[in-house]
């Protein structure tokens, strides 16, 4: 019999061994977004079908079933809390489920996918469903395999799930999401635009594209970022990804006439780059250096997106450096126009560009039709109409094209089926993260307002990020919050800050 | 028996593989001269060794040995001009040479060049030898090594060349080195400047880094590299890299006073890219696809840097044009002015800085250094004094400090012994082909004069790029020039353009 703590360093050289070549896989995919030029994109396919190849052999090593048969149950993991323990279980966990999918299913992903995005992205250029439509039934059918293969305990949905949120179940969502839907369509039909003047048209002024980028960067790294262990890039949709501990990358796109849509982008990837710059460096490569799920990533983004970063207390410390930086647009402009300008109400179509209390409608939409596609009850030629039904019955308007309507994101033709719902997750988890650092920090407004951000992070740091992968998402919130999922926290904070925004000035 | 084609099939689609591998290290490597974060460092060190250690898995597998062996003397070999002829020569010439380097080495290598070069950056940047005497030391005794697994004929300096470029000898490079110190020291006596005014004090005016940077792009593109499938990046030393086809990668600095210092290595960079550009896609990642060797692809670089671009109807074609993006600098002066200054000849202790007349000088001075020291008749404590020795016969001066004497280049950190002929192979190669395209082409100056530099670039392509690995450099020389290896063209042409620039005006 093999002796424990060798079994075990041979596991984490194992595991350590596929992040690094997946972070390898990360830069190509970093390259891709950023600096590519256009005629490399055929070779670098061809770098990442290798990878992921070699990963996933690796990945799949009966050794690893070997060395993690040996380790279950012994002393080693003992303790449920130690990073052996915890290592063994996601390990494990990781293991079982790649293991359940057949290799022709893995390659008949990845190629469908970077052909299935090819074709939505010319699908939307020229506002025709009908070219992505086989590809979007390719790729529905394909999840449906990939649900069977992997298993699921009341319907296929919660294994498309279950790779975004593990434990997560789709009743689960469904029961959360009606009571966002009962109680988010009514506020924001009440303080919608329709009712008083464009607050935004200050964030649509001329914002020259060099100075917001040393605004946001200034911003930044004010928050915590560390660009000594990170870049900020340009590209054409803004992102974050981590590419190895001391490197973990951001990018966003600048418009000039847009000061919103890169400023909210660069702190959303701050809080995605905040969390993996936390993350301890000492279990790189294994499960406990890993971050806990999709959804709790996504509160650290919508943390600081929103809850940080469209409070009043953030826009009266930044908005006199604003001012200065853009002086020509922002003269006549003071912090609380700023700040009600960046809390603007407007259902429109574009999720992306969609305001806080809209932006949810937007996510229940898509999951109610991913739902009903994976069940077989919608065809992908219906999802058109299914789509803009929806849109009218939630946030009372029907998108002007299909470009503009159901193919506005690409997560579909990348083959995601199950990702949509983390970002709700992510903005309820993020609420009721925060509202438990007020309790516990105290006095973060007053914080915010003289510039000092760095009790929050701390608090962050201490109670998420430096856990890794120790607790599962819905044990880490109870732990940190004392309670499982609740919309409350979310929904008390966007009614009392959008009533108080909508009193007569 | 294996059948001959599908045999053939096997053996290609692992070198592809073992490419594409080498692919994804090119790209990490591009990163970690452009972007990297400095704390990223060490983990990109970490997927380095990684993806080291599985190329070198791939490129060792015996099963390479067997396909080749059941290749070898085949039918499908029997054309030794063919692809496959060819593919199946030089993927032998790799694996013998490769399966002698005992897999402790391979990492002591990688280990080593990692600190040295660390090392030897700190040694530097504080003009302290000793600080890197150690390391010179460890690269030496592992370069005897490396020799002595490879195997050689006369002595251990020839299996390093080997490395760099096949089928030449030490003892040919002696002859030639001989020739080339004997007729460059009395013309860089002659002709340097002491003698007379500094003409290249031009280049020292004011050249805004943007502009540099708009200006470089615009005769890069001129000159035939594609955007469409290429970048030029900014870093610390120039450089570039083929990451595939379709993606080739230069690089440059950007010194506000020296604008023969990013204009040049521009010129030589995309002389590089040129080369890479122009090489078979449909051949990508066999020996059909790939540059025939270190000497001929630098070549490529001198000849478009040198030739080309310190050639007086190259200015007379964009002098007009850098007049008008740098007016304040450029306004008093012509385009002969302009090309005596780029011409401009001044023995200095610095390589990279250097004129052509004296460049191959710091060449030779290296060359003898490296042979003595792996010959062991140069100890590496003795190397500074040696060094300033030599530069003290050849070009008449000492250097002022080590740093910028024997420690200048990073190569030795680098572990690369027996690189450095390479440059003025490169040197001499690039006026042999320059000599035929002359003739073969003919009006090559009036196309310059013209813009048009697409004879020049057609011929290379069709006589030297397209032909990848078809040829060793010696038998394409001959095929393409009808002659061996000769300095007498370099020779010439350095005579011919400095002493009519040397005449008094």
């Amino acid at each position: 019999m093999m002796r424990l703590q060798e079994a075990y360093e041979e596991l984490v050289r194992r595991m350590r061994e596929q992040t690094l070549l997946s972070s390898c896989a990360e830069l190509l995919g970093w390259d891709e977004l950023t600096y590519l030029p256009p005629g490399g994109v055929g070779h670098r396919a061809e770098q990442q079908a290798l990878l992921a190849g070699l990963y996933h052999e690796k990945a799949t090593d009966p050794r690893l079933g070997d060395l993690l048969a040996t380790l279950e149950g012994s002393d080693l993991v003992a303790d449920p809390d130690s990073p052996a323990a915890v290592n063994v279980r996601e390990m494990r966990y990781a293991y079982d489920r790649l293991t359940r999918l057949p290799r022709d299913l893995v390659e008949e992903e990845a190629r469908l996918t970077s052909v299935a995005q090819q074709a939505w992205s010319v699908a939307r250029a020229n506002d025709d469903f009908a070219r992505f439509r086989p590809w979007l039934e390719q790729v529905i059918a394909l999840a449906r395999r990939r649900a069977e293969c992997l298993g699921y305990e009341a319907i296929p949905y919660d294994a498309l799930l279950e790779d975004y949120e593990p434990g997560l179940r789709t009743r689960d969502l469904v029961s959360l999401f009606d009571e966002l839907r009962r109680e988010l369509v009514p506020l924001a039909a009440e303080v919608g635009d329709a009712r008083r003047r464009d607050r935004a048209a200050v964030l649509r002024r001329e914002y020259p594209l060099d100075r917001q980028r040393i605004f946001g960067e200034a911003v930044a790294s004010e928050l915590g970022f560390d660009f000594h262990r990170g870049r900020l890039d340009t590209s054409v949709h803004p992102f974050s990804t981590l590419i190895g501990p001391g490197d973990c990358r951001i990018a966003t796109r600048y418009a000039l006439h847009d000061f919103g849509d890169s400023f909210f982008s660069i702190l959303h990837e701050v809080g995605h780059g905040l969390y993996d710059q936390g993350l301890p460096a000492e279990h790189y490569g294994t499960p406990m250096g890993e971050p806990v799920s999709l959804g709790l990533h996504e509160a650290q983004a919508r943390l600081w997106e929103n809850t940080v970063g469209r409070s009043r207390a953030f826009w009266r410390h930044f908005f006199p450096r604003a001012r200065q930086v853009f002086h020509e647009s922002l003269h006549d402009v003071d912090a609380e126009d700023f700040y009600r300008a960046v809390n603007h109400v407007a259902p429109g179509p574009n999720r992306v560009r969609a305001d806080e209390v809209t932006y949810n409608l937007h996510i229940l939409v898509r999951f109610e039709l991913e739902v009903a596609m994976i069940a077989g009850d919608l065809r992908a030629a219906d999802v058109p109409t299914a789509w803009n039904e929806a849109y009218q019955r939630d946030l009372g308007i029907t998108p002007p094209s299909d470009a503009e309507g159901c193919l506005q994101d690409g997560h579909w033709g990348d083959g995601l089926i199950g990702y949509f719902p983390t970002y709700t997750l992510g903005n309820i988890f993020a609420e009721q993260l925060f509202a438990a650092a007020s309790r516990e920090v105290g006095g973060l407004e007053e914080q915010f307002v003289r510039g000092d951000f760095g009790g929050l992070l701390g608090w962050l740091r201490e109670k998420v990020h430096r856990h890794g992968q120790r607790y599962r998402a819905p044990e880490l919130l109870k732990r940190v919050t004392g309670a499982a999922l609740d919309s409350r926290p979310l929904l008390d904070r966007l009614h009392r800050q959008h009533r108080e925004l909508n009193e007569p000035t």
